[in-house]
């Protein structure tokens, strides 16, 4: 046959946006290879620009970013990272979402609103995204927004070894704070072992419905420390609120379990000023001094969950196999 | 300027496949305009054939198929009809779905699972579909899942109508069977002017959570006439075993309400020697022999509903707005 | 250079949907490779259910359903499949198609009517499906159906070596059951070492152009065993009486041969009926009790054909040249 | 409602290239509206260039442009127009083909071919085009390599009223030069009411398949005016030896009727020194002074029929009705 | 013919982001009709949300959003504004964009760089958008990167009018700060009636071409008020020392005239201590107080331009003749 | 894990079009492959026909066309090459362009004007191709019109080192024919080291707007070695009026440089007749005799640079870093 034969290799190659650089600093230790050496500014106008400083062609690229605030500076950022690899022949394309931007808005609440979530998975995949990695996406069904392969990873396992590890001497109850995300609580109350289920009412009481809405504890928590979980603690209200119901329900402590750690204003206070006695995040988000100063606040990271499932994916291992068990 | 003038107009064309014929001539006859004669039948070998017998040129076609078994047949023939539409010339096509197929394959619940509700939105949009029109979806995400307008309907109006006018008059509870769908029950208590809500917490016993599973009501039901609510009944089980976890709280009856009759075997059975003292339904699906016969099912028509919406698209109303203060 | 290199490696994989099982199997035993677990079922509803049971990522994918009756279903549960793959990271899906269902609406025959051989190609892109291998297409157009690579294999190479071995010692002659066919017999003739063609002229009688269809013999075939071909059997009519004619018309006897035997009702009785002594056909469809119980009718394998092109593909050979000299 | 309230009108453009100026005029005189006047040339270096002298937004783009020779170079300009129309904002654009370029490399022949009929449909898909309207396609499948509505037009009543009229009281038949194209012959014979069939069998002698190609006719012509009817004549060796042929046979005289006259060169020459009576065809492509200068050659006009076609179009009414009865 | 008919309205709707509100109620006011009330604003971790507060179905929506700083923030609002209209069944989108963001990155001036301004092109696509208009777009090659419909305004008549009134007695020269965008200078110098051409040659000196940059003027400046001409003025380096180059060539005056006001810092500073005498720009982005304050800048408005061309564009009329004898 | 698994190879298959052999025969030495053997012709219609002679399944495919006059016939050829490729299951597909037609046509000068340059990269994307290879692009932003990645290669150091090893001793200056490309001269006097810059002003002459187009020299040529270099000479006009202004400023001779020997009628003569001393291109097109006939036409060969650039991208090297230091 004619032609020039080649045994085929490929190249992991890691890239990170300037969101989150230190999680990105440590997926690529873990790794063992450095993140691709890239210029990234701002211009005088706020326009962003990106260039990578060697060559990608041919690579298996994995694009790190995290959709901290502000938020669309990052995202923007991401997609003109995704567009420079697709335009120098990088082979494939993985962005890593540690947080995915915008998961909130995953349908239409209401008439005449966008789904946003949904054209963030497009303009990813228009960029050149071949496929998505993310972690704790808000609904499951995201998934279905990407026209592609999307490695869902669960941080529920570095979280739940933590809280055993430390507490799981004491007697445990784990507890959403809101009837809509019980079943990760379910997934929790698996992983320590089949601890007692419970969680907040936070809709109107059922006897008054036409009152002011109250928090009523369902499930049994008197002298026990709860173990309060949930997807992610954005300005603290609803977490803080949960717990001083949980201690006015009898609980002997609360413990704040949640993957994402957003702390937008003004969470760092309300968590210091909260009854909970500690407050336990991964580092899927950067945390502001404010909080590193905060001695309750523990922050596990969630780098060995991400690289191992680079490696995997590069090496066309099992993702889902992480998590056997798990949920 | 050169050319030919001509003022344009716009013209509404209802079509419909074979599965639920009933439910699209009501719609037809509200609408005042009969379905467009259509042929449709199956080969020897089981390959479906459609034509429609007259021109269907620069018409807004509104094609009507409700996904009910055997599902993937009907969903092919709503494909092939959308297929047949686009070739002819039609203007614009909106699928009308009074039951939308593959809805709680919404997700990957585990590794190498498909997302079947998004797939079927694809296939969908290859056929050649502008626009859906859907009743009651599983979940409010798979909106997100076709890209283009999906104009979500809700039955709760007409069935909460109903459920006031003949029970209005007892001590009334909304309840859900599951604590996943909660929302869903309090627009119903909304609905029905504030009446209290509760669930059944199907999972393990929140104290003994290694035992098997068990089912606990939690709110207020003693005394009161339940409204067990949700938005399927598929083979019956969850929703028989619910009315006997309420009556054995003391409810004083229970009422189900549900907006697709999905009966599957043994549906039909089960809720006959249920201790349910009416099941409400909608004819988002054709009824059995066997269904219609049993007196405590009551079937309310969505056909008006529909109608209404397909008028609000072709004229360019609004359609959220017949929704006003539901949800 | 910054990375981590690997020597890429590729992993044939191969999966079989529930409509021909038999096939698939003997097709990986002949590949050397077992079929990937798969679950796969129908819901009480209807809806089908489809997971792999192993890693799929990277793999290169075969993906095999033969179009069978009922034949919405099989199709359904093959795009299913295919999305799946395709989320869970399948390298590269080839969908094989031994028998491609709905290939005879490859146009409009009339007015607003759809095309669904070209619907089914489309349907299948969406899906995921990068390539599609299928064997005796009913038209060539359909190739162009498809929006990527086509393998398109022939059945001919297989059915001519069996009745030249059995009957090459008889005086023989090709024949089309229908002038539009007569292509194939032609390949028949060379494969057969140049015999005599023919063909029923099945419309209306030259003669007598508004009479009824006549079956007119067009060619020699007086005294000669009539080898009678076509690319499908569906309910067998056409070739029951292409069989007659050519025994009206002094044939010595009459031997079908054809690569898809769809065999809806009531083919099999024509069959038992006809004056056919042999009809031989391939197992790209299943074969019912019935028609195996039929001592007249042989089945020969088309998986020897099928896994050698699945090698070919997966190892960069060539398909076309395993049919060198035949078309 | 907020807004700007305002009656929809829509205006017929019809755009030609500079392939077939005549019938694009006659088209334009028929419908009423003069042809927009463009700017159409080639560079130096034979790229095209294409402007349109008034503003086109918001029209009903007719586009139209017969494939002769040199077809790549009319290709290219049609192209060119579309994008120059899409850019322009013209509200819909059919691309109007009297004759398709490319149309016979409608599937694989061998391994390695392109499919050219898919990829034009595709590159007008791409350039911008809406829809299609062709005449007498090569092969009706090809009405499904476009992803959108193809209007499929019929010579047959021109050519067919032209011979009934002029030849109507002599005894006919109708015969094809081609096994392959009887279905064509078939039409011919119910639109001249019923009169006897015949082709022409050109592979080898069916008794003799080693030998040379004969030419054998097949059904009685003895004595008869024969009708020798195809969908173009390139060169025209295939249609002169069918005509030598019937003349062996006994014809009385062969009159031939075809819709696109390709007339490549020998043609013209071929149908000079033919046997044949006289050539009826349509000016679907333009004739050279060469054909024009032969008496033998009838050409009659397409424009009657695309204009009608295009008016129908624009209206919304009914295409396929104007075959009714046809085929 | 089956079907409800009716005549075709079209309902021209103006909404607006948030950059720069002023200009979209200059623009709705001279349309008359006010901007679609809408909610817009930023979650606490600065996620955007949008909705519209009456129903767009059916619309033909102008959305406006000028790219000024934070322009990521401005062009994730815009695309969500989109995508919420899309899903809310309007019938064509354009996009309005008095300042293009990132149209700079036109191009790859390095390898592995993004083109930044195509991607905006295609994420406005993938959003929804049918059709853009811009305003004085950096290079006239990004009309050609949307692949749809661009309205290219000009700003230049509403600037060069103004400049004619009000110097049109003094000696004029008009001059490009560039080499490179003399083009822009030729159509102004045609639009004063033919005023000399000059053009500052900002690179190296050209006969010490390893020396520093130099400005060295090209054209005859001696005792004539200088129109500096550009098409942005970002930080206003570049502008203010070509002012400077001008006076030391002897020029008696200079008067810069641009479209975009960027203004980045410290761009107004820069300004206000030029010796230019005045400033003449256009409000196609928001002026900072500071600004404004600056007595030498005069800021014309763009809003009759744009809203003129809005309305040519929905009543299908010509926006190209708008700039008819411009360039 | 179950499968087959497999060391991917990939192979490095040439393939070129008819326009300009030489030039592929060339890089294809230098590559030591020959170029894969290929049927290609024009029917007798002008349709062309193109099939390649063996297999091409898995291969990573560079086709090799260059756009030279007929060029809507090479760019169609080019096309249909393109579709085989796919459909023959080509890995991926890299199109080469020495010459890329229609790059002009890269915006829209004017109203209703097509973007030609654009419409070529989707064609080129529709047909199959997964990557561009260029040389010496028209303008930088057509980069942008492809949707995927473009290497772009430059021949400035092959032009600059034959220009400096033949001239260097002399006082060189390098000057630009227009305004608009000076960035070009500006690489080109970089890659001399640093000679002088000086550039013609071809538009109206500064003090007399209103006059007829005259040609004025801008910077120091006198007694200078001109190096008139541009991106391509078509009917060569523009250079030998450029080259007379300079003898006429009183250069002391003129050696023009380009890479595209576009040479369309009469420029040849032009060149014949030109006061330029010599004229060096590259053969990214073929010369014609009378052009090869000239003595003062040198013509330098890219093959060299093509062939590095495809051996770069088939072995995942840098292009990039071919061309450090140049621009």
């Amino acid at each position: 046959m004619t032609g020039i034969l080649k045994t085929t290799q490929k190249n992991l190659m890691l890239f990170t946006g300037r969101a989150h650089r230190a999680l990105s600093e440590e997926i690529a230790q873990k790794l063992g290879t450095p993140l691709v050496p890239t210029e990234a500014y701002a211009f005088a106008n706020s326009e962003i620009y990106v260039r990578f400083n060697e060559s990608v062609r041919g690579c298996d690229a994995f694009v790190i970013q995290s959709h901290t605030a502000p938020v669309n500076e990052w995202i923007m950022e991401h997609l003109i990272m995704v567009d420079a690899l697709k335009r120098a022949s990088a082979k494939r394309i993985t962005v890593v979402l540690p947080f995915y931007g915008y998961a909130r808005q995953d349908k239409k609440h209401r008439g005449r609103e966008p789904i946003s979530a949904r054209l963030m998975a497009d303009l990813f995949k228009t960029a050149g995204a071949d496929r998505l990695m993310a972690v704790d996406l808000h609904t499951a069904q995201i998934q279905g927004f990407f026209d592609g392969p999307v490695d869902h990873l669960m941080a529920l396992p570095i979280l739940a070894d933590y809280v055993r590890e430390k507490y799981g001497e004491e007697q445990l109850a784990v507890v959403s704070p809101d009837a809509g995300r019980i079943k990760v609580a379910e997934y929790w109350s698996n992983s320590l072992g089949g601890v007692p289920l419970a969680f907040i009412h936070k809709t109107r009481d059922i006897t008054r419905p036409n009152q002011s809405v109250a928090k009523r504890v369902v499930g049994e928590v008197t002298g026990r420390t709860c173990v309060l979980v949930d997807d992610m603690i954005d300005s603290g209200g609803t977490i803080c609120q949960a717990a001083d119901a949980l201690m006015a329900e009898g609980a002997s402590s609360v413990v704040v379990a949640a993957t994402h750690a957003i702390f937008s204003e003004p969470a760092v206070q309300r968590l210091r000023d909260s009854v909970a006695r500690e407050v336990v995040v991964t580092n899927t988000l950067p945390l502001s001094e404010d909080a590193r100063a905060l001695d309750k606040i523990t922050e596990l990271s969630i780098a060995p969950l991400i690289s191992r499932a680079i490696k995997e994916v590069f090496e066309d291992g099992s993702v889902t196999s992480m998590f056997d068990g798990v949920a």
